[in-house]
């Protein structure tokens, strides 16, 4: 169940956040549990060594996705990026850049042009974006290998706010939709999938659920949950109510 | 992960339904594929025979739990639920009393009189009740072993229409609460468990999907992130932003 | 845009309530400014005289609703509901048996009697059940004049819960329903009405507002504007957008 | 209980869109039925003459809003609003730039770029955008004298999707806030004015209607309730029942 976006390949539709976590030990824990192959690194906090978060991600072969998380700004964001290529050798960049600290909501315009500068300068963009469809597109179009929207605010737990804008952008999108912020609970991630992204992004709710490690596990099953769900075909939603017990045992199956 | 209720041990939090099912082939790829160790049956449509659902079972060991779907009285579920010890020699019953054969709704007074008298008869009673907190507690009032809300209506697949009523019903259940009809798909699933449930019985959305075995897989794994996730401890649900990448780093861990 | 229900007749589709009043002067700010025409009260505090709410009422040519709050069964709904007729000389009555004084929910089996006692003792019933159908249906068939739904919780200001249960409601009922709990702001009212319900009953949005007598007119504007939308015929929701700008201006009509 | 929003003054929280009207008489009967005091008109089928909107609307003494539907660009923006000065004399336009004609939503960056220029020119430019919170903000600093986030997609009558958003939209801006597109009904007009916005701009959930001049005075009476409640404050929403009617008749009040 593997997922291509540019030149990463993940081993499962989950990617890993290494924000919020309380110790080094939770990442680490989480990272096993989860069975993750590609986790995100602020590397506006790089620092290398023995005990950092790219020790333990390197130690168990996962691919460090640097995130450009503090920017304000294009420029700010192409500073962190071209930083993270030096440092860790590596040209893919999840794209970070927000509004204020408080909502930490992205900036849609500074963001397209990120994504254009650097896109052009040869990085494979992962563009953290809001859940507007219109907005996507301009991501898109603006040469990112993935659209990052939203399910809600960044740590805030509260789900997938707008079902429909996450099908629309799925729908529309001519690359890799994976859903960043605001999943709260395996069910969000699971239904992240149902709805058609390709994968989730997934920091708070593991590292400050109590027990990260259980709960990354448990992401980690929700999201395999809903891909195979995409694939089984679900039943249609529908007001009225259906039989199931009456057709067991028809004659002509036996059952 | 297993879970009892009464007499009765799941090796999961999952009890599998037969109803809907299109072809007994499908059945048996639903209960290899799900794990499950309990799948209900129709005993209306009690007919033994080596291409039965009931051999099905037997062959891979999964324990019958017969319903009296078809009953419209306390009266005839009664006689069903009878007539399923004498054929099945099993002291369990999920008893569904329904108000009519459109909504197929629970009749909340039929039900309590049916869960006391099988309860009086020997009978571990596995009620299924409406949403409402209140007649849950009757329910469990009359003797029932397990409480069995509905998500949303039999084969709407329109999942859980009403979180609160559900939190609330766990809140106050001092048996086992299992989520029954309604369940659409894999996050229904896991977010039942994470509100409380101990287990979810499914029928339509897996033995109706495009692939039962797929979906069959895909819900088994949700119940299990569900019930991994309730035991993590998930973050609280928020409306404001909370900074995850920016903590990421701070010098106390070397992150 | 008047209702009957039983012997009562509404002015407009709003039943002010009288629970949880700070004072008796918002009681009758809050009829002026609602133009009521019907108002409950609960008969277990009854005490007449010159400063009562029934002399509010009574000056303002409001019809007392008497009802049973307080009544934890059949039998003690019952004497309530004698007591009021004695006392106001009235044959109605909102009847409300809960299961306990927490979560004040209907009692579904005591309700089901004290409904049946009452109607053939005389009374016109209007029954407060919880918001399932069949319960809805068990109510009626035991002579409910009306069938008064939640929306959510008695003062919890949630709002309807469950839309569809509603809608179900409405669609089987051969009696006027009635949105009774919950409602916490004027969209909540007008919901109810759009969904097909005849009335709603609001007693502490309006009397717990910080400015009870400004909510009640705007409550009661919102009940006009839920029953006039549902007669206006409202447009469909559907997902995909609709161009309505481009339509303007087409030369046949020379907008 | 008027709104000045730069130049203009609305009467009441309502603005009145003519799109998607099947016939002139609909328009009429609607503005005088609605008592709105400004209407939009587009600007791109702009045909004055004795039966046209705009002959109606000066015949009501009802303000025109020209909008600049149809524009892709920011640069066929100015060209529409600059007619529409010319034209009608009028400095104020209802911006809209759509990124393509099925989904109909806004363009955020070619809506920033014109809402500036057009700023620049004088204009007061009321910018129908998406509903993030960002996108907002980064309108109202290009000089919008409103921001008019979207419920949900045009003609769609979902309603408002994202009340969070709304909120943070309404608890961030310094100017006018206005809900445009995806209003429904009346319900969800209401819930607008409740969670703080100025007023809605409603045009296909009335003129689609079945009878538009019955739902423009239902819309007209919501916004009224949802603008009172807002004034009057409500009671908070709360997940736990309260008691309501035992508070009746404390004896200190003689109820």
């Amino acid at each position: 169940m593997t997922v291509t976006i540019g030149r990463l390949t993940l081993a499962s539709p989950l990617i890993l956040g290494t924000g919020g976590a309380r110790r080094l030990d939770d990442i680490e824990a989480a990272v096993v549990a989860s069975g993750a192959s590609v986790a995100t690194v602020a590397i506006r906090r790089y620092q290398p060594g023995a005990s950092s978060v790219y020790d333990v991600l390197a130690r168990h072969h996962v691919t460090p996705l640097p995130n450009t998380a503090g920017a304000h700004s294009a420029h700010e964001a192409i500073v962190l990026a071209e930083l993270a290529r030096e440092a860790l050798g590596v040209d893919w960049v999840k794209l970070e850049v927000v509004i204020d600290d408080r909502t930490l909501l992205p900036d849609p315009l500074e963001l397209v042009r990120a994504t254009e500068a650097l896109s052009t300068r040869g990085f494979d963009v992962l563009a953290y974006t809001n859940d507007d469809p219109a907005t996507a597109r301009l991501v898109e179009r603006a040469g990112a290998v993935a659209v990052m929207p939203l399910a809600s605010p960044i740590g805030s737990g509260l789900g997938i706010q707008n079902p429909r804008n996450l099908e629309a952008i799925v729908a529309d999108a001519g690359v890799p939709v994976v859903v960043d912020a605001g999943i709260g609970a395996p069910s969000d991630a699971a239904l992240a999938l149902e709805l058609g992204a390709d994968a989730v992004l997934v920091a708070s709710a593991i590292m400050r659920a109590e027990d990260p490690a259980v709960m990354a596990r448990a992401i980690a099953l929700a999201v395999e949950a809903g891909a195979l769900a995409r694939r089984a075909g679900r039943i249609p939603a529908q007001p009225l109510a259906v039989a199931s017990s009456p057709v067991e045992g028809l004659p002509n199956v036996s059952l």
